[in-house]
């Protein structure tokens, strides 16, 4: 009895989620995907205002002929919330991924806590920065900020866990 | 002897890959980037019997000089294939990212299961949609459905593991 | 006291990072979104060269009114930068989320580094295929070999821990 117990504590004990640096992980990862899937939402919004629309079957309901071919047309405002969303992808990509095996190498909380709320901070000012727009430097030091911190971030991996 | 045995079998009791939520998030994840991976050859296919390329070094065994350059255009069914290739970018990283945590936040099997039906099964019909292309609405349901599901299972982790 | 100590190295060995197989995936993955962000700064660095912009307010700097407007354009150096970029994404992608669940799936390290060091090889030979650029095949054989290896990993994975 009393072994089964203890064998239930140290499974718990190396459960990942119970983890506090595997727990800022995933709170600041859950931010910045769910910051990243609201530029789909931005986009649409801006193509339906703006009724500009890329496919065919998009417009069927704002008539037939070329009473809706006129809305198969780009917009800036659409391109632009489409331009933020892919740069989101490009950077949020290796946050998620280094960011994984950064939280598995054991970090100080404190270390990772300051990683983690600049990369947000940094990412959630990009999306502001490129929308308004901010005049420059703006939205490139935001993108500069988050860039070096996933950097900083692999470096520590690579120290770490090392095997080529 | 006995207390090695233990250990060993503790250590197994604790591998990731034996929990049973685990692996079915393992199998739909595998699911879902091999449809991802699939446009690629769809592209690759809609390119070489339509004839259209972008890149100069891709036209040059169908001649020099202009007769290789008019093959050197975007094509209707290439970019709406690239289309749904860069929409499952955007919706498929968000559920690999967020549903690693879902999987390691402790669901019940039977909800996990569930979100990740529904997702690889809006997916995959986001895709026929896509490229037969079916009337709207069902390309937009099929996106709101899979996004729905990576929404609520964020929900579950931050409810679960919130530490900022 | 021998008993809390037994503890900590149980709790130690199961720890995902002292695993060899783990420590390689984290080293390749590293590598090879590291690369992947070289994507941008390689952008950058056309985009400035080239002096072609996309955002007006990137172009600021060069002026008012239509001296800077002249720098929105496209450059075909940056535009094949960014389509090697969206290549990354598209197949790098897989090849975390299916690596990961791959390394948990207990291959043997020779095998799983293979695996590793095949894509990783790939991948940063595609990206000096499509800058230089390279005559064809070589940029396709080089996306081939990187998607056959995230297959192969895809497959391993599925036999391990299909759950569906």
């Amino acid at each position: 009895m009393r072994s089964s117990v203890r064998r239930g504590e140290m499974a718990k004990s190396t459960q990942l989620i119970d983890n506090e640096v595997f727990r800022a992980y995933a709170t600041y990862t859950v931010i910045v995907l769910l910051k990243m899937m609201l530029m789909s939402l931005i986009t649409a919004y801006f193509r339906i205002t703006r009724k500009a629309f890329v496919n065919p079957e998009d417009t069927a309901s704002f008539g037939k002929g070329d009473s809706a071919k006129k809305f198969l047309r780009t917009d800036p405002d659409v391109e632009r919330a489409r331009r933020g969303h892919l740069n989101d992808l490009e950077n949020i990509v290796p946050f998620v991924g280094i960011g994984l095996l950064y939280a598995l190498s054991g970090p100080e909380l404190s270390t990772a806590l300051l990683h983690f709320r600049i990369f947000a901070g940094a990412r959630i000012f990009h999306t502001l920065a490129y929308l308004i727009p901010l005049p420059q430097p703006g939205r490139g030091l935001s993108w500069a900020v988050g860039y070096s911190v996933t950097f900083s971030m692999a470096y520590k991996v690579v120290k770490t866990v090392l095997l080529l």
